[in-house]
């Protein structure tokens, strides 16, 4: 552990990086998302990785060292260990080369991504309940086997390809008061810093991390970081930042910041119903950081780095119907009604005359707060929002009933 | 109706559109799709059109019918009609540009379609059951006010403007054998077939409708089209093609294919899950054209236009949960059991065991088809797949469960 760092990649390292990738990855969109800055007030252009065929920015690096070994160290293989983006990037690149690739991944690790690994042609090892012990699969198998370790962050060559992102950024889109970027390892702010810092020394470079996972922040304030917990950006949820990348944020970045959960996912669903374009919530991180202090970014022309969008299907499915119900376009309310033929035709008559649109019904027969004769039915409701809602909910008691909201799933 | 057709507008008309409005509608990426490619055989470029402000491309032609107006026309400002798109695309450049806006939307249309045209700035009137009935009320207002009407496709300044599109795919794109359109009324194709065809002689141009609304298809072949029916692809659910239009498409376009709801549905989900993009399904006709007749389009370099991203939040999130119920990765089963402490427990466990994810269980005891001291236990599960589904089936039944598949919503 305390082997000398190796030289920090320069700006020229990186460029060598972008000659070695090109035609290989993505040179994907930057574009202004107008939308996402009227919600915000801050000016902002997002970078698309979720548009790189492996869905994330992952690739870049992990072509760049897939593409220093030597005719040996391809034949030897690689072996890599991620739950997430780097394990199919790697896989990806690894098969389009004609390197063997193993990847161990723990066994929390969703089915899709495990899937998804081996569609893209690694040898798959599900074993291990934490990353830590995953490592240690991987460190053995590399031992035994000859094959080359490709780390996730803490690699010169991992940087270099990362830095491209910046490179891109700042040839193909508007100019940038203030980058943010999602850190997990740290890898990906380690490479757009050396080149953002060298072509533009005053723009603002600031990380991003979930508030559960705050490694780089402890690290830089030297403090213990306690990580934990079930986020949302699983794809930052990294507890020990690299030692060469915690240098490098060190000595160039400005800031980093914790959002908490909730900005979260409120970024993954303003990108898919304002920006039409999927997020994952560690890709939806930079977002994130602005929905949750919007003063600090107002009137700054923001570059976002949309890093990923592997999120599962259920759960975006999930984040876009939560967020109606936050926004009252879903509204739940509980009936206590008497037990008799035509009652429920009346109560849905009542909301159908309002223009509301009824999602569900489900009726309760067992619980205590409902008289013996009577019933409960729980009213799930489409509305045009809050007022729409309460106009309902006034024309329900109008005709006598009783009326509790049921506030979304928590209710 | 039997007044002369306006000149059909020229490769020149077009570019000049293009010139117009450069920086006020976003020159959208057109770029290689690659697991859409290996999905289909077909090797794929997608043109995202859904990154437009208002997320379709009806803003190219809208904002070159609201520049030809005089000041005097701009004055008496613009009236509308439009259940979508179309809507929103005159309503934001309307309000850009300084021209009071009137839109009017049916009863039909998704509330937040409505929300959507009044937060850019128009005057919303709901008002009609059908598109026909909204016409005249359009047309009344047209004629006491003096607003001029925009048209939605039958207008030559509005197909200039959707022109521009062929123009940036074949500039900045690669090479492509074939097009694959959406048409709705079909300004889009004819804007694109005009410049398409005088760049590139030999490409084929295919227009795509659902089979649900064959209007274009029909025209053609001098039928009568059999219109209606709940489309996911509400964006070209239109059953009077344009006058200009047809002439155009009559001319210029090699053929016109009618899709099955089913396909559209795969696409917009394959766009989603694969492309991490948003397709409302007019937007995802292209693509499930493919889907519907691999085929023909196998081995070809075909552009797709993804033309429009509104789709609403709820149907998005239904169509993810779908196609994990399609593929077996979300499985229900139904399980008589004795109605006792314990079995439930029993259940879940077993299901456990098999590193099934349990999402949702339903009691049933007033079915007749469950004994009188039994019950019955509906179980909606998480899995790898297929193999796995059945794992967890066998090993439910090897501890004397009888188990029932219930195969998604239709069970």
């Amino acid at each position: 552990m305390d082997a000398v760092l190796p030289p920090i990649p320069t700006l020229d390292d990186i460029r060598a990086a972008a000659r070695q990738i090109e035609g290989e990855v993505l040179r994907t969109p930057i574009l202004p998302a107008p939308r996402l800055s009227r919600l915000t007030e801050a000016n902002i252009a997002v970078k698309y990785e979720n548009l790189q065929v492996t869905s994330s920015f992952k690739e870049r690096g992990a072509l760049v060292k897939l593409l220093s070994l030597s005719e040996a160290e391809r034949r030897a293989g690689v072996v890599a260990m991620s739950a997430g983006n780097h394990a199919q990037a790697v896989a990806y690149h690894a098969a389009r080369l004609g390197i063997p690739s193993t990847i161990v991944m723990p066994k929390t690790t969703p089915f899709v991504k495990i899937e998804a690994t081996r569609a893209f042609g690694a040898k798959v090892i599900v074993e291990g309940e934490t990353l830590v012990e995953c490592q240690r699969i991987a460190g053995n198998i590399a031992d035994t086997t000859g094959a080359v370790w490709v780390h996730p962050y803490d690699d010169p060559h991992v940087i270099r390809g990362q830095g491209t992102i910046a490179l891109e950024m700042l040839e193909d889109g508007p100019p940038l008061d203030c980058l943010l970027v999602p850190i997990g390892g740290g890898g990906l702010i380690s490479g757009m810093a050396i080149a953002a810092r060298a072509l533009s020394p005053t723009i603002e470079i600031i990380g991003v991390e979930t508030e559960l996972y705050p490694s780089m922040r402890a690290a830089l304030d030297g403090t213990e970081a306690r990580c934990g917990g079930n986020t949302l950006a699983e794809g930052i949820a990294v507890k020990d930042v690299g030692r060469l990348t915690l240098e490098i944020v060190r000595r160039l970045v400005d800031d980093v910041v914790l959002v908490p959960e909730s900005a979260i996912e409120r970024a993954v669903n303003a990108y898919l119903t304002l920006q039409k374009t999927m997020a994952e919530g560690a890709g939806a991180a930079g977002l994130a950081a602005i929905l949750a202090d919007p003063q600090r970014y107002a009137g700054k022309r923001v570059g976002l780095v949309l890093c990923g969008g592997n999120i599962d299907p259920r759960l975006a499915a999930s984040i876009m119907v939560r967020e109606l119900a936050r926004s009252e376009h879903i509204v739940g309310v509980r009936i206590v009604i008497p037990d008799r033929p035509g009652v429920l035709g009346d109560i849905a008559a009542t909301i159908g005359s309002c223009g509301g649109n009824i999602l569900e019904v489900m009726h309760h027969r067992t619980l205590l707060s409902v008289p013996a004769k009577g019933a409960s039915v729980d009213v799930t409701i489409e509305t045009h929002g809050h007022d729409h809602a309460l106009e309902i909910i006034f024309a329900l008691e109008a005709r006598g009933y009783g009326v509790r909201r049921l506030d979304g799933p928590e209710g």
